[in-house]
């Protein structure tokens, strides 16, 4: 196949919060498939917050980088082009990180430790989904509430920027368990629109009265917490755990954008003076340790009308700049943020 | 009985480490034992880094506060004098939480969550023993290490603040335990000592190679570890770790004189990205958990030789500020700091 396509290029490291002026959107060649290669259309691109971890100046140890000048890395949705490979046919849709460009050529032996590309079954749910519920944030959300917290009936549980995918669907599997859920996400129709989910209550963390809102949903106090921000938000519900309450650290999106130190003052006394008082047990996790076990329950789960997905969903690469830094600055959508790139065929 | 008695009383709250114009020593009454009271004579008096918890102008929810004038709490073992109390009888040793005073009334009927004093076989080891391995420190180290950490053999652990009472023992028994031991102290003769205690290996936090010290303390990085202080120390602790580590929070004497704020930069980002890198677990908890099992598992192993207790003893109450100040300031000794404060009968 020959012609141009459309890419998403970095075009400054960020500093602090993203910014539309950091990407550059240019025409680049469409790749050509070599041998045991493939060629792959993007349908779907997925704008998850840890991707902004890619884009400090100085190296992450430990995570992607990205370079200036480079396509955006970022996890995709595809469908297969041209194959080189015996595993893959055209026409199969495909789950991979091609990143921000219309076209990309992966090749499938040659993959790093997240490995290749996972074919898609279209019959299960809609294809995006491989990027939300039925993929990596699913099994996060699966892990971190049933493996990290082993949330239980009886159980109050809060959990932090609930309004995005991780978040509002491990609110959903808490409930399930029979946990009373308190969402904390910014503004009110955020809010409601955890209500409308099903959570027990929720606190808007831009709101003065954020402390009294928390309080008011849990006035017992709360046995869990499944933490995506870390911040403000985690100081204020430092204040509000039992003893012997559990903690499962997700993700630190309020702090994507420092190093190892922020700004002073030093929180972590803090936390310190926290895991004293209440005995309180923190646990890191990774999504991709609960393994297909997790897809399979939300897929059934989602099959007996359980669970919803709410999706924001933009169009084409172009809104990809804007829509990313939007993450960052205070955004108003719930549930998962995907880029649409093409239609499949 | 009549007369008057030392005491030791706050003069000044804490700002920062404590220091000792912050204490008065001054004379006082011998209290008088009422109806189901008991009047102790003490004899030893624990100086526990803890204490400064108490010494700040703002009460730190859960703690004891200490008011200005008054004397001083700390842990006590001391002899029953007179006894108006059917439990106690005259000669008794017992530990308790009478303070910085040659003589104390405490009504064992009107204790609070701590439980009476309790009464020490004097035969089972050297009283003062029921102030450390014998008591609440022992329990936390045995807790820390076997009920949180749950040490084994293969295991590579570090701990902070290892020259303590609560860190030489959680040391000696997680050698007992197979694993392989890294202590670390501020200068070379504390370091010393932990090799001669047994440990594997010791590193200095005052070196200027701290960092490759304890690289080559553990060079395939650390299962565990052992935080009697936070701070900086444990900053450098968390680029040791290995994936899936484990962490007791026990301590964190570099925050005593800070509240939820230290001054800054704010180190909370590197918690979170070391928690998230490694899959760290953190988990707190207080010695008083382990229960009398923890202590008649000290006193056996101390019988059977395999453990010792290092005390470094001040003589006389006079003597209580400046050494409860240099806990905070760098001081040289090993093991418990206790001030003999009189001979029992």
């Amino acid at each position: 196949m020959t012609g141009t396509m459309k890419q998403v290029v970095l075009a400054a490291y960020a500093k602090g919060n993203p910014r539309p002026s950091d990407f550059r959107v240019e025409e680049a060649p469409i790749p050509q498939a070599g041998e045991g290669e493939i060629l792959l259309r993007t349908l779907w691109l997925a704008l998850d917050p840890l991707i902004r971890l890619a884009l400090d100046e100085t190296r992450i140890s430990g995570a992607t980088h990205q370079q200036i000048g480079e396509p955006m890395f970022g996890p995709t949705v595809s469908q297969v082009i041209e194959s080189n490979h015996p595993d893959y046919k055209v026409g199969d849709i495909v789950e991979g990180r091609t990143g921000w460009r219309e076209y990309a050529v992966v090749a499938p032996d040659q993959s790093d430790y997240r490995g290749p590309p996972r074919i898609v079954d279209p019959a299960l749910a809609p294809v995006q989904t491989a990027l939300g519920a039925l993929g990596m944030p699913g099994q996060t959300a699966h892990s971190g509430m049933i493996d990290i917290l082993k949330i239980k009936a009886g159980d109050t549980v809060a959990i932090s920027a609930a309004a995005g995918m991780v978040g509002s669907l491990a609110g959903q599997i808490a409930r399930m368990h029979g946990a009373r859920v308190v969402g904390i996400a910014g503004g009110p129709d955020k809010c409601q629109a955890l209500l409308s989910m099903g959570f027990d209550a929720a606190a808007d963390y831009k709101a003065a009265d954020f402390s009294a809102q928390l309080k008011a949903a849990a006035p017992e106090g709360l046995d869990a917490y499944f933490d995506n921000t870390g911040g403000d938000v985690t100081l204020e519900v430092f204040k509000h755990l039992k003893r012997g309450a559990r903690m499962a650290m997700c993700g630190y999106i309020a702090y994507y954008g420092v190093g190892m130190e922020g700004p002073g003052p030093d929180h972590l006394p803090a936390l310190y003076r926290t895991i004293m008082a209440t005995g309180l047990e923190i646990k890191g996790f990774a999504g991709f340790m609960a393994g297909p076990k997790a897809i399979e329950d939300i897929a059934r789960w989602a099959k007996e009308g359980k669970l919803t997905f709410p999706e924001h969903v933009v169009e084409g690469l172009d809104a990809a700049p804007e829509a990313f830094s939007s993450v960052f600055s205070g955004n108003s959508f719930v549930g998962k943020l995907l880029v649409k790139v093409s239609e499949p065929t």
